[in-house]
C-alpha cells in the first residue's frame, strides 16, 4: 500500500536574512516558484492549501495566515488551513495534504511553508523558548540547546560518540550547503573552526546549531494517476508516518537518547512504503544540532543504535557513503526557518530523484526519505519518496 | 453522498473569565467531559488529534500547543496537528476530522477548541487587530468592529435593515444565553439596553457585539459504521462547505453585504447533505456581531435576500420560528474563545438533536446547521448534522 499521492511541483526561495521582502512576498515566492516548476498547473487546479507557518504573531505581526496567503495568491481553494506543529510544521503539512487527496475530497493540494524571524531583532529567540512546555520546562530554564545538550552528553556517556563526531556533521553541513546556492550559511568551515566556535551549551558549539532563517518552499500534490498532467517526473509518496510521546524532559520523556516517537513514525512509514532502512538511497534529516543527525541516524535504521557517531567519521553519510544525509547542507546549513523547514526537506529529496540536485547529486537515487521533529524530539514526521 | 463520519462525544467547559484554571486545564476539562459524555471511548481509541486554538503564543505565552495538548491529555495519536483559521479554527479542525476519517488513515479523531483571552489584560484586543492583513487594513485603523460597522451601515442603506433589529438579535441571543449555565454573558437584557449601551462602531454598540472569552469545547468524531460502539445517539455529519473570497475590505471584498464566499460554502455542505435550507430545524451561526446573524440568515438561505432584518422582527429566529438560530446564546451571549467558537457551535446544535439542550429544546429537531467565519466574513465553514 502507497499513499497513490504524487508531488508534481516544487518551489523554494533563498533562505538567509531577507530585508528584501515581506512575509507574503516570501510566500508568493516559493509558490510562483512551484506553478513555474510545473509550468502545467494552474491555479485552478488547486482544490486545497495548507500553510505551515510556526509563529507569524509575534514574528511578522500577522495572524490568519492561510487567509492572507489565499488573498495574495489570489487562490480561493474549497479545503484551507494553516497547520502548526512547531519546527515540524511543513511535514505535518505534507501529511495533511497526502490525506486530503486520500480523501476524495480534493485532488490536489499546495503546501506552502514559510517563516520570517528576523524582522524583529529577539523575538525569534525568546519565541522559541515558548516551544517547550513553558510551565514545567521554559520557566525552569529549558531552551532548546539546553535540551538537545543534554541528549548530547547522555550519548557520549552512553555510547561513546565525541565532540569531533558532532563537529564532523557540522563540517559536512556547512560543506554541501556551499554548495546550496539556497542556504543561508554557504561558507565552507573545518573541523577546528567548529570545535572553536563560540560555546552554546556543552557540548554544542556555535556551529552545531541551526540559524534564525528567514525562507520558504512549496509543494503542490495531486492524485497519483493525474500526475502526468502536471509533470513528466512525479515524485510518489510511498509512506509516511507520524508519532509522539511524551514530551517534558524534566519528567516524562522515555530516553533522551532513544527516541521512540521517531522509531514507530518511522517504522510506520517504512511499512506503508514497503521499504527498509536499506532501500533508502538519500535522506534530509532534522539537523537542528549536529547530535540530532547522529541520533536520527540511528533511529532511522541506517546504522546499529549507538553507531551514529561512526558513521559520520566513516563518512557513510556523505555524497559516496551508504546513506548520504542532509546533502542539501540541512538545516544548520541551509537555515531553519521554521514552518518551511519540513517542506524544504521535501524538495531536496526530490532534486535528488529528479537527479536535479547539481553539483550535490547523489547518482541514480531512487528512493529518498524525509524526517523532521518539533518539540525535544517529541514529535515526527517521516515521509518515503520515490521516483 | 454523505460524509460517513458521525460526532460521538461531545465536551464544553464553562466560558467567562477563567482566572480558576489555566489553558490546559480548561482544554483537558473539555475533553474529560467528551469522554464521560460517551462512557465507552478509551484513549487508545482516539486515533488523530486536532487542537483548533488561535493565538496562544500571545494570550498565554505557549506555543506548540497540540503537542502541549498530546502530553497533558497522555494521548499520543498517529496523526496530529494544531488548525488555526482565525475565528473559524474550531469548524475547520471538524472539516478535518472528517477528512481524515473519510481517507481511512484513521477512524477516531479527537477535535478540542480552546482560548484563554483574559489572562494578559489587552493583550487579546492587540491581537484580534492582526487577524485581518496588517498591511493593507489594521495599519490604516480597520477593526473587528469597525470592519463589521460598515457592513451594518450598507445593509441599512441597501435593505432598509434597522438599527432595532440589530438591537433585537443582541436581546434573543441574551434571552437564550440567560438558559445556558455555559454562557459567559448570561444576563437577560431589553430593546433599550442593547440601544443604549456604550457605541463601539456605530451602528454597532457594545450589546452587539460578542466578547472576550476564555473556555473550550470538544467533539469526538469517528466512522459511521463505528458509531454505535461509543453512543446510543450518534450524530451524523451529513454535510460540509468550506469557501473564501478575497478578504481585503480596502479593495477585494466583492461586497459587504452579499457574502459570497458564506453561499458557497453552504450550497456545497447542503448539495453534500442533500438538503435544503428549509430543511435546517436549528442553527447555529457566526454572530461575532449581530449584523452577522442578520446577513447570514439571508445567505444561508432561510430568507429572502434583505430581509434578515425582518427575520428577527417577526420572531422567526426564536424558539417556534420558523429557523431558531443560536439558541445557545451564540457568540454573543455564550462568549467567544476564538478556537473554541466553531466547536462549540458543533456541540450546542448536536445537544439539540439529541433532545438534550434542556430549557432551550428546539422541539423536534432533527437537522441541525453551524456557521463559522473569520475575517471580514472572507471565510466560511458551514457543517450540517442530522441524527
Amino acid at each position: 500500500m502507497t499513499s497513490d499521492v504524487a508531488i508534481v511541483a516544487i518551489g523554494l526561495t533563498k533562505f538567509g536574512k531577507r530585508d528584501d521582502v515581506s512575509y507574503r512576498e516570501l510566500l508568493g515566492d516559493s509558490v510562483r516558484n512551484a506553478f513555474l516548476d510545473s509550468g502545467e498547473i494552474t491555479p485552478q487546479d488547486i482544490e486545497g492549501l495548507y500553510v505551515a507557518s510556526a509563529q507569524p504573531e509575534p514574528l511578522v505581526d500577522q495572524a490568519h495566515v492561510a487567509n492572507l496567503a489565499t488573498e495574495y495568491l489570489g487562490i480561493y481553494p474549497k479545503l484551507v488551513s494553516r497547520i502548526e506543529m512547531a519546527c515540524s510544521s511543513g511535514g505535518t503539512a505534507i501529511r495533511h495534504a497526502m490525506i486530503a487527496i486520500k480523501s476524495g475530497m480534493v485532488d490536489t493540494v499546495l503546501c506552502v511553508g514559510v517563516e520570517k524571524m528576523n524582522e524583529h531583532p529577539g523575538v525569534a529567540f525568546r519565541n522559541l523558548c515558548i516551544v517547550p512546555d513553558v510551565t514545567w520546562e521554559s520557566a525552569h530554564g529549558m531552551t532548546a540547546p539546553g535540551g538537545f545538550a543534554l541528549m548530547a552528553q547522555l550519548h557520549m556517556k552512553k555510547y561513546g560518540t565525541t565532540r569531533e563526531q558532532m563537529a564532523l556533521v557540522g563540517v559536512k553541513s556547512k560543506k554541501y550547503g556551499s554548495m546550496n546556492p539556497n542556504a543561508h550559511y554557504g561558507k565552507p568551515v573545518t573541523l577546528e573552526d567548529v570545535l572553536n566556535a563560540r560555546m552554546i551549551a556543552w557540548p554544542l558549539g556555535l556551529l552545531d546549531c541551526s540559524g534564525i532563517s528567514d525562507g520558504a518552499a512549496a509543494a503542490i500534490l495531486t492524485r497519483a494517476d493525474l500526475a502526468k498532467k502536471f509533470t513528466d517526473s512525479p515524485i510518489m509518496i510511498l509512506g509516511s508516518g507520524q508519532a509522539l510521546e511524551p514530551a517534558n524532559i524534566s519528567a516524562n520523556m522515555k530516553s533522551l537518547t532513544e527516541w521512540d516517537a521517531l522509531r514507530r513514525a518511522a517504522d510506520t512509514a517504512y511499512k506503508m512504503a514497503g521499504k527498509t532502512p536499506q532501500d533508502i538511497d538519500v535522506a534530509e534529516v532534522h539537523d537542528c544540532f549536529t547530535i540530532s543527525e547522529i541520533i536520527e541516524t540511528e533511529e532511522l535504521g541506517f546504522c546499529k543504535k549507538g553507531e551514529g557517531g561512526k558513521m559520520i567519521e566513516e563518512g557513510q553519510t556523505e555524497v559516496g557513503g551508504t546513506i548520504p544525509l542532509n546533502i542539501s547542507g540541512g538545516l544548520i546549513s541551509k537555515g531553519h526557518p521554521i514552518g518551511a523547514t519540513g517542506i524544504t526537506q521535501a524538495v531536496d529529496v526530490i532534486l535528488q530523484l529528479r537527479g536535479d540536485a547539481g553539483k550535490r547529486q547523489v547518482e541514480g537515487a531512487e528512493v529518498g526519505l524525509t524526517q523532521n521533529l518539533s518539540g525535544f524530539a517529541s514529535h515526527h514526521v517521516v515521509h518515503i519518496y520515490s521516483v
